[in-house]
């Protein structure tokens, strides 16, 4: 499914720190704040060639390329960002940051809080995606972009480059917004109501504070499960898995690990723990849950009116966690604006993972998109 | 959405008890039984106007009536089940119990074990829904039952209904097989791989072994909030929880519950941790993993091939957990068969609950279909 052009190559996470502190939408202050970030490509001389691409839940600063030789796995949108590719590092200066709350470099509930010296643990503020996008401006800033060609994201990546486009009207020239929503379903809730819950059940979780000794591993690694089955479609695993036995040729009548889409779950639920912090679960979905530009803004429509931006919405036919219906009335209400928007609806087996797996038709798409913006 | 027609009345709960050993499909020799069950109508002289009614994961033998005039809330099928209603007691004698595996009076995991006087605990046996209607076909026969004139259920109780009609092609005249499926698929088998995970991760839960001390609360909650969001549909949580708050006018930026889904969801997995079973809802969840008609049989044409009955297949729209395609291809395979069957998807926004709330089509189609089936 990955297009043919060669990976960007070896990259590195660079960190950007600020003292100031920033204020949130919960109305606290909060400083100071450190970023891991990468780039690709270079930054023309108008310094008005660049594209942010935002992650989702579980992403991180590392889009693309290798982090050296021996790296098996390249970035997480490598097939999408690098010479030739949907995001041309050849033509844009491409950048990816690990977003406010995250684990993954960038201040979080797991980083030191300068007043006690300790894990912020519950004591980071409960933050929402304005306030990632705030944070976010810093960077762009620091690295001297006066224009961005686009702001691009999949699921709560779009989320964000929704409020880049309504926040920073006169900065933004596009957006790229891909199996995404303008505010978290009650279903959407509700999954990540059960995830925290996993996490907060957990005896080890420990009301947050948990750094110093064992993890919620068990309630994590449980959070993830329902977050896979959620990722994927009813069709992708039934085609991926179906009913297959895992190293059996019959059922055991056991609670042993029988059907692969078990052995599955379970693997990608520890995996996760390596990888990831339970708090940085909960203050991401919750800054989810609030996302909400119909409420915040009073309608869509007051919520577009003084944008600038192009708007490119991609969704897929097999996503039922972020169904196309939401996007494409983003595109309606747009357009009843008279602002430009172009809605698509990509046939894709994958579900909500379409946009990290479905890319050929997403990089034509975006490559044209791109092309019509300036 | 209830139909106007009256409820059966008080009804009590009976118990039925047999103390030679089952042959179980896993090989293993079972026995005693006992078996709670409730009737509703009166089995004519000839004994053939039984209809056997089947229960779905957290039913029970309750449904119809009341059990008190004091009782709230009438059995779970009431709408269905009364005189003038669906199976109807004027003329039908309705039999419902609670199955193998379960903790609603029938001999389940939760029930002594007479070898060690001990509740079995894991030491119950793997079962699956073919030693659910051995057992009942035990109840069958010692109520005088010559004839099922129908055997009908939505869910797990459809899959038993399935394995009625082909287990015993000579005693089922008709099936009703409503919102079910002829095999677990993946997507189902994930979400219930979920849910006993989430049981098995509570240090309470202590390997099945609770009975005496703290029950594992957190984790089968866990699993009935997992199991919630399936039953319903994208559309029937945005028409009932939207994103309304719960007792607030904004969202206070805290982990307590903001959103009115989520105060639903911890309601729906505290309650549930009072009327059910642990390890019931492991062993049941596992019998409906091992549903598969295909491949027990060969084919769905081969296990179909001695059944006399005449089916009628029952799908909702929004029913994403068992999608209307399963029970249309079932109908498709008996008619190549030249058997009778009948299938109707109906247009309810409640998704896989639809069984149990859209009760209006179902009344006027199952009364029609059972008129015509002697």
């Amino acid at each position: 499914m990955q297009n043919s052009v060669d990976s960007i190559g070896i990259v590195e996470t660079k960190y950007f720190s600020f003292n100031e502190k920033i204020k949130l939408e919960n109305g606290l202050e909060f400083g100071p704040v450190t970023i891991a970030y990468e780039t690709y490509g270079e930054l023309n001389e108008t310094k008005d060639n660049a594209i942010l691409v935002l992650h989702a839940l579980s992403g991180d600063a590392h889009a693309a390329g290798y982090y050296s030789s021996d790296d098996k796995k390249p970035g997480w949108w490598d097939g999408m960002i690098g010479p030739g590719k949907a995001f041309d590092t050849n033509k844009y200066f491409v950048i990816c940051q690990n977003f406010l709350g995250g684990c993954k470099g960038t201040t979080g509930p797991s980083s030191i809080n300068p007043e006690t010296n300790k894990p912020y643990g519950l004591d980071f503020p409960v933050i929402t995606v304005e306030d990632m996008v705030q944070v976010q401006k810093k960077l762009i800033d620091y690295l001297g972009v006066k224009k961005l060609l686009n702001v691009a994201g999949g699921s709560l990546g779009g989320m964000q480059a929704f409020e880049w486009a309504i926040l920073y009207p006169e900065l933004v020239e596009s957006a790229v917004i891909i199996a995404s929503t303008t505010r978290l379903s009650a279903q959407n809730i509700a999954f990540n109501e059960v995830g925290r819950n996993a996490i907060v059940s957990d005896p080890n979780w420990n009301n947050g504070d948990y750094y110093n000794g064992e993890l919620p591993a068990r309630g994590l690694a449980l959070a993830r499960m329902v977050g896979h089955i959620t990722y994927l479609s009813e069709e992708s695993m039934h085609n991926k898995f179906g009913r297959r036995l895992q190293d059996k040729t019959k059922v055991d009548f056991s609670f042993d690990v029988n059907f692969q889409v078990e052995s599955y779950l379970r693997y990608q639920g520890k995996a996760f723990v390596d990888r990831f912090d339970a708090n940085s679960y909960l203050f991401i979905t919750k800054a989810m849950d609030y996302f909400d530009l119909h409420q915040k803004y009073g309608s869509l429509a007051y919520a577009f009116k003084e944008s600038k931006s192009k708007f490119l919405f991609i969704t897929f036919s097999t996503d039922w966690l972020f169904p196309p219906s939401e996007l494409k009335d983003a595109a309606r209400i747009l357009m009843s604006l008279g602002k430009e928007a172009t809605y698509c609806n990509i046939d894709a087996p994958f579900g909500h993972d379409s946009f990290l797996l479905e890319l050929n038709h997403q990089t034509k798409i975006v490559q044209n998109f791109l092309k019509g913006v300036r």
